[in-house]
């Protein structure tokens, strides 16, 4: 199949659509992102990569603690709200039933079924982001999400983002195990 | 909805399943990986969570350079064997039908869709994996699986990972446009 070049740009992954939780005036806020991914294993840490001068940016340089809350399919319409309006001009404190993390006083999202506090471990700045590296260390899933103690992921229903296209897609297909398809390979 | 906090893990997003390449002694090798996530939008940075033991890891160190590949859904198989079996013990430099990078020469492979040349600007090591950081200088994407001039994500097929069931996914139907199907919530 013959190639093409294309300009480089923050696009060659699918993502995670993410609402990312901070304490901001003393108030919850939430902020849509997806420049986000698991980095290390044990102590399970995540890294965000958002512009320090967000609203939510603000308050996580403060409190030095940060919420990650996957939306699923049916909020996607709040979901993209909070990534087209700042906190610095909407109160996002009312859009969301809330809960607080009791580990780290996060706040988080109901309505969300898979949730997770983070403390922020370390910062690395780039050139338009900053990476806040969180290690998760509460994790709370609706009841109805988990499967065997674990989280059901067809039930968690999270969304992905896209680009260039600005795409928000649902998780399809069930494939295959990993670590047991591809074991017989080549035989 | 009742919530149940689990024990916290590498497992609250969905992650991109990827094939990173690099040159080790000599040859391509390729490994699996999920730890992926984009996190600066300009130069587009990527940052890639890998054990520093990995044979793949020790060629990154060597070369400062490594690519990442998007397997499709047909190449799940495969995909899966280059996460089990380690190149320290298996030549994968004849698994897959590769190509060069003409920016940093870093191995790509043919029949992945997507493809890009990365070059490590920074790494920031943490208990078990390591970040590279990974400007994106490059993108190759097959002439087929363009709309536009852009990637076009249903023709890419990525595979998604989950944690901890070890799931390979499909990406699932398009939802809707981002900055744009929430524009009016609330209203």
């Amino acid at each position: 199949m013959a190639k093409v070049k294309v300009e480089p740009g923050p696009f060659i992954v699918p993502m995670p659509t993410v609402l990312v939780g901070a304490i901001v005036d003393g108030k919850p806020n939430f902020m849509t992102a997806a420049f986000v991914g698991i980095v290390n294993f044990n102590p399970p840490i995540i890294a965000c990569g958002l512009n320090p001068d967000h609203y939510t940016s603000k308050g996580i340089a403060e409190t030095g603690v940060f919420s990650i809350n996957l939306p699923h399919e049916g909020m996607v319409e709040e979901t993209d709200w909070c990534g087209i309006f700042s906190g610095k001009k909407k109160d996002k404190s009312t859009v969301f039933e809330t809960f607080t993390g009791e580990t780290l006083q996060t706040p988080m999202i109901s309505a969300c079924r898979l949730t997770a506090e983070c403390r922020v471990v370390n910062t690395v700045p780039f050139a338009i982001d900053t990476v806040y590296f969180g290690e998760i260390v509460g994790v709370h899933v609706d009841e109805a999400a988990l499967i065997d103690g674990n989280p059901n992921w067809s039930a968690i229903a999270p969304i992905l983002f896209t680009f260039p296209d600005n795409g928000y897609w649902k998780l399809g297909e069930y494939i295959a195990k990993a670590w047991s398809v591809g074991k017989d390979f080549g035989k």
